[in-house]
Order: structure tokens, then C-alpha cells, then sequence
């Protein structure tokens, strides 16, 4: 039987993103050993019952040496500090990637972090679930036919790049490349601006004196329209925080969608509405989820 | 055996909330005859195959004199024209109810040509699935368990009251009652600003030159914000503009709230978007649908 592909793959943040990935490349057979890292014992200890993770690390600069790869799966605004406490460690082929859900940032932080080291860093963003977390949640099959979005940087060798798209296609995921501008751009239309627009209706809702009896009322259309709301307030917070320049304007253009949509009311404007619901439709209709 | 509560039901529009009304009132053995009545003669003759109604009408006179209950089913734009053809026509003691959305416009046509039959017609708005349309869609659990609530008169008897709630009731539904001012501001709310926010963003995406490559990133956080976007624009068109002042008020409030979030990311005020995010959170969690 073939060797592994990767002999040591070292996990920071072993919840749904990290967890899932060891358990992909284990049942691959792609990698021998997993070592975990995290902010809370009872995870790690969770994803060591598991199965997730072969041994938890308690030396960084240990475990990084020798590493083949690296992820860092934890919130974004944790790497920053991460980059900075592996970079004296990594050995020198030791590859790089992360499963957060903003590139720029990420990678920005890479700059000004990683040193050379920046060669073996290859951004991704796995469009995977966010609604569940935590090692408990984790699946062998988590990626299996999803998305992953890889940034590559311009000094990325080809080698790596091949080489970290290879680990994500091994855990079943289609990968997909953009600069990482054009990832912030592209989430923040159809990722970050549905999750504020969500957000905000049921805030907006909460607000009011009968909102039980509002609630109450709610059905199936809200349902759906709204289950994005129950997403985790740090991770929405960091996101929106991360890609601002890009929300910002999809917030400025849905605001004028909206007062399109306002007149199209105030004039009666039958046709208007029609059209603006029928465009919608038809997009939609013809639309299907990855 | 007792005899049926109902002889005889006139349904006009026998598509999924007409066709679904019959095939429950029959598998509640509480109806003898129901003839259908509507403007597709192949949506009649599949409710006839189907079993939805027992005969076709062919003549709109005849069948409402001696009906115990007659529903108008059809979309709301039409129940003016209906009501005024029905109106010479209906028994002394014939009930009559609707499945509109909307409430206070078909109110106000009910004054305009109902005459004194006013004191027999309880309106009534049953919230139950609208993707799917046609007689071929209807079915007899449709409103099991669902809401349907009645707005009624100040001239209803409380014998008709009470004979319609117990049509719906017999359907299975759960009866709440609502003014028809109440219930138009209640779903403005809930459903028709969400329909209206959805099908926005849709259309704001449309208009992009690079529309195909923002879908093919998109995943299942869309697909549900979006899920509404794919209903009836001439439903959703007629919906609007009858609850237009109530939504224009909604569509007013919620793009306040866009644009509190608006500064909070131009100040990058990372505790206001936690803040609005968390008590989302909070209260879609603790809400169940009906």
C-alpha cells in the first residue's frame, strides 16, 4: 500500500472546519498521524475521544518542525497571533492552509507574519456548513462535493499550491482559485450581506412590543429567511468586521434596491414590481445550490 | 351516521388552497357536494379526476342559492368581481369565507358588493404553503395543524362565525382571530417585507455583470434567504400593492435598522453589530414555526 500523503498534519481549532478535515484525510488514507491544538481542553479532548486527532499538542515549535502541513481552523481574528507564534517554527517545507471565512484579512496577516514562510501559505475557504460547531459536529464527508475556494499568493510555489489543493480534493471538495479580493468581493454579495439582511429582520422584529404575536404568526417563508439568524454573533461580528469595504458597498446597493422598490409602492407602479419579482424568479428558479 | 355539517360547498378556484379545503372537508365526512367553479376549464376537469369536486359548475346562480358554504379561493384581484356576481344570488343562510392573503382590501370589496350577505362572510386567511400551486398540488393535510385566521365582521352572526370556524377546524387548521387591520400589519411583518427583501437581493445579484460567477459561489445560506424569491411575481405584485401601507411602513423601519448597521461598520463598532447580531440570535432560537 502507498504511503500517506501526508505523514504529519498539525490542526489548530479542531471543531466542525478542522475536525472535519483530519477525519477526511484519515479516511483517505492521506494522512498518518494528527496532532490538535486548541484553546479548550474539553475539545481537544472531545476530538481526541473521537478519533479526530491522534495526539494533542502541547509544543508548537515541536510539532510545527516537522509538520507536512499545517491548518488553521480556528476564527479568523485568532490567526494573526498564530502566524506569529509558528513562523520562528515551521521547517522549511512545511505547508500552510486555513478554512477561514475572509481572505484579505487572512492574508494580510500572513505579510506581515509568516516571513518566507509566505510560500507555503495557500489560503482556502471551505463553503461548508457553519450552522453546527464544535468537534462533536465534525464529518468525514463535510466537504465531500463542496466548494473550496483556494487564494493562492503570487509567491506561492507551484509545488505547494499543488500540493495543499491536493489535501482539500482528498478530503472530496471541488477546488475552485480567486485572488483574495475577488473572494471578499463575491462572499460579500452572497454570503455576508444575506446573513446582515437576516440579522436585521429579526432584530428589527424583536424590537417591538408585539413581537410574540408577530412571531406567532411567522411561518415557513420566515423560517427559512431567517434561519441564517441563529448564526454565532462572534463569527458574524469578525466577518462583517474583516470584509467592511466590500460590505459596505453591497449594503449601499441593497439600500437603493430597497428605495427602487419603496417608489415602485408609493407610485402604485404595478409593472414595476412585477418585473423586479419576475427578474428575480427566473434567476433564482434557474438557480441550484453547489 | 350523522349527517355531513355541509350539503353543499361551492368552491371558486379549485387550485391548492380551494382543492385542499375540499379534500379536507370530505375526508372529514363533513361535506355531501362540492362543485367547482374558476376560469381554467382543464384545472376544473383535473379536480374533477382527481376527486377534489363531485361536479363542475356551470352556472353560478343555481349553484350558490341553496349552498350551505361558499369559499373563494382564487387570487385576491378577483374576489371584487366575484362578490359581486355571487351577491344577488346567495341563499339567506349561505356562509361564505376566502383564502386571501390579505385582509382589510377584501374586507372593504365584501362593504362595496356584498349587500347584506356581509353578515354571512367570515373572512379568513389559512397560512399554509404557497411554492406549489394547482389542483394537482391540494391535499387533504395541507392545513393540518396550520394557522388560519379569521377576521371578522362586527355584522357577523355568531352563528356564522361559528359554523365557518368549525369548516376550518373540521380542515384540521388551528383558529386564531385578528382584525383585518391587525392581520394586515401582522403580515406585512412577517411575510411580506421578507418576500419583498428577498426577492430584492435576487434582483440586485441579476443585474450583475458577473451575476454567474456571485451564483456559482453561492451555498445554503443563500439558497434558504432565497428560498421565497422563487414565488408568484403576480401573486406577490397584487399582495403588495393590497397591503401597501403597512409594508411601505415596514420597508421604512427596516431599511432604519440597515442603516444603523451601516455606521455601525463605518465606525467599526464591533460591540453594536454583536449586540444587534446576539439578540437575532436569541430570539430566532427560541422561536419554532407553527
Amino acid at each position: 500500500m502507498a504511503e500517506p500523503q501526508f505523514k504529519k498534519v498539525v490542526i489548530f481549532g479542531v471543531g466542525l472546519i478542522g475536525g472535519s478535515f483530519a477525519l477526511a484525510l484519515r479516511r483517505a488514507n492521506a494522512v498518518s498521524e494528527v496532532v490538535g491544538f486548541g484553546r479548550s481542553a474539553q475539545t481537544l479532548e472531545q476530538a481526541l475521544q473521537l478519533g479526530i486527532i491522534d495526539r494533542i499538542g502541547d509544543d508548537v515549535a515541536r510539532e510545527v518542525r516537522d509538520a507536512d502541513l499545517v491548518l488553521l481552523a480556528t476564527p479568523v481574528a485568532q490567526m494573526a497571533d498564530l502566524f506569529a507564534r509558528i513562523a520562528p517554527h515551521l521547517g522549511a517545507q512545511t505547508l500552510i492552509t486555513d478554512g477561514g471565512s475572509t481572505k484579505s484579512d487572512v492574508v494580510s496577516y500572513a505579510r506581515q507574519h509568516l516571513g518566507k514562510h509566505r510560500a507555503n501559505f495557500v489560503p482556502a475557504h471551505p463553503i461548508a456548513g457553519a450552522e453546527k460547531s464544535g468537534a462533536a459536529a465534525a464529518q468525514a464527508d463535510l466537504y465531500a462535493g463542496k466548494k473550496v475556494v483556494l487564494t493562492p499568493l503570487p509567491e506561492n510555489s507551484s509545488g505547494a499550491l499543488a500540493r495543499v489543493r491536493r489535501a482539500w480534493e482528498l478530503c472530496g471538495a471541488v477546488v475552485n482559485e480567486l485572488t483574495p479580493q475577488q473572494h471578499d468581493e463575491v462572499f460579500a454579495a452572497v454570503s455576508h450581506l444575506p446573513h446582515l439582511l437576516s440579522f436585521a429582520l429579526v432584530h428589527d422584529l424583536a424590537q417591538r412590543e408585539n413581537r410574540d404575536l408577530l412571531l406567532s404568526f411567522a411561518a415557513s417563508g420566515f423560517r427559512d429567511f431567517t434561519r441564517i439568524a441563529a448564526s454565532s454573533p462572534e463569527m458574524w461580528r469578525d466577518i462583517c468586521l474583516a470584509n467592511r469595504d466590500a460590505l459596505m458597498r453591497e449594503l449601499m446597493q441593497y439600500a437603493n434596491e430597497l428605495h427602487v422598490l419603496y417608489q415602485a409602492l408609493e407610485r402604485r407602479d404595478a409593472g414595476k414590481l412585477e418585473e423586479v419579482f419576475a427578474e428575480a424568479r427566473k434567476v433564482r428558479s434557474n438557480w441550484t445550490p453547489q
